[in-house]
């Protein structure tokens, strides 16, 4: 079994997602939430206060890889550059526990969740439900989208293994 | 006296340059140098380097104040979410030592050092070097340009002061 953390970063609100991995292939959620920062703060006080959020779970997870949404180029380059700096807090943060980051495109994550890389958020929040057998989609949605930036992962590492067996066979 | 650290922010070369401001006005250099990282390893093992280099400047000198180069957001928009990256490292690193962290764009550092926002990068090393009476510019260059928003701190600061003490007067 391995431990997957998946984060949806933001400056206001970064949601996180851990999620266990059985090597048959079963998933479960082991925990989730958000970490919320003060709005009027300096950014450096939030991207501290995002640092040691994430620390916490880190530590209280010790998960074997950090899988991260890629930035998406294509939207506001002032907002693009400002996630750049709270994904630094958090990429800093595993860092300093030894941890392989992995990156996924938002398109990939609705692709590995949903099945198309144009899925809607309900949608992504809906087969998190599914596959996580839980009674509720996560609340709030940042932490449903960690959670499945985390599947993504947990999918992404199954085909890996598939394809380096069939290599082998 | 107050001692300021200019940070010229890169992800493969980071500028650090600490300025000591006396009452009076004078300033004079400490200490400049860069933190360099390793061009193949992963994001999040450079982020570390940059935020563990920096650590250890702020422990060894102290600052009362960092200052930053803001992005420049008319540049690549990859290049300035990356650059987004390293100063979050750095911001986290300043924050968790309770320091403040002023931005000053490139147009105010060279406008405060040169007398002109468009100065060349020749200029301002040259400006550097006048100001702080050194033999020769610091090298390498991203050194010197961090010492040059140092500089740049430093006159604000003592604008800010004589407008204050005008006001009252």
């Amino acid at each position: 079994m391995s431990l997957i953390l998946g984060v949806d970063v933001g400056t206001a609100t970064t949601g996180y997602g851990v999620v266990a991995h059985e090597r048959g292939g079963a998933v479960s959620l082991v925990e989730c939430g958000v970490i919320r920062t003060a709005a009027g703060s300096p950014l450096a006080t939030r991207l501290r206060a995002i640092f040691d959020g994430m620390g916490e779970v880190l530590d209280r997870h010790e998960p074997s890889v950090v899988a991260v949404e890629g930035i998406f180029y294509g939207r506001n380059a002032r907002t693009a550059v400002i996630l750049g700096h709270a994904r630094g807090a958090i990429l800093v943060a595993a860092a300093l526990r030894g941890l392989d980051v992995v990156e996924y495109s938002p398109a990939e994550v609705k692709n590995a969740v949903v099945g198309t890389g144009r899925a809607g958020k309900e949608q992504v929040q809906y087969m998190v439900q599914q596959l996580l057998r839980l009674r509720t989609p996560p609340r709030p949605s940042d932490a449903a989208d960690a959670v499945a930036v985390a599947l993504c992962h947990c999918y992404s590492a199954a085909i890996s293994t598939l394809a380096a067996a069939r290599g082998r066979a």
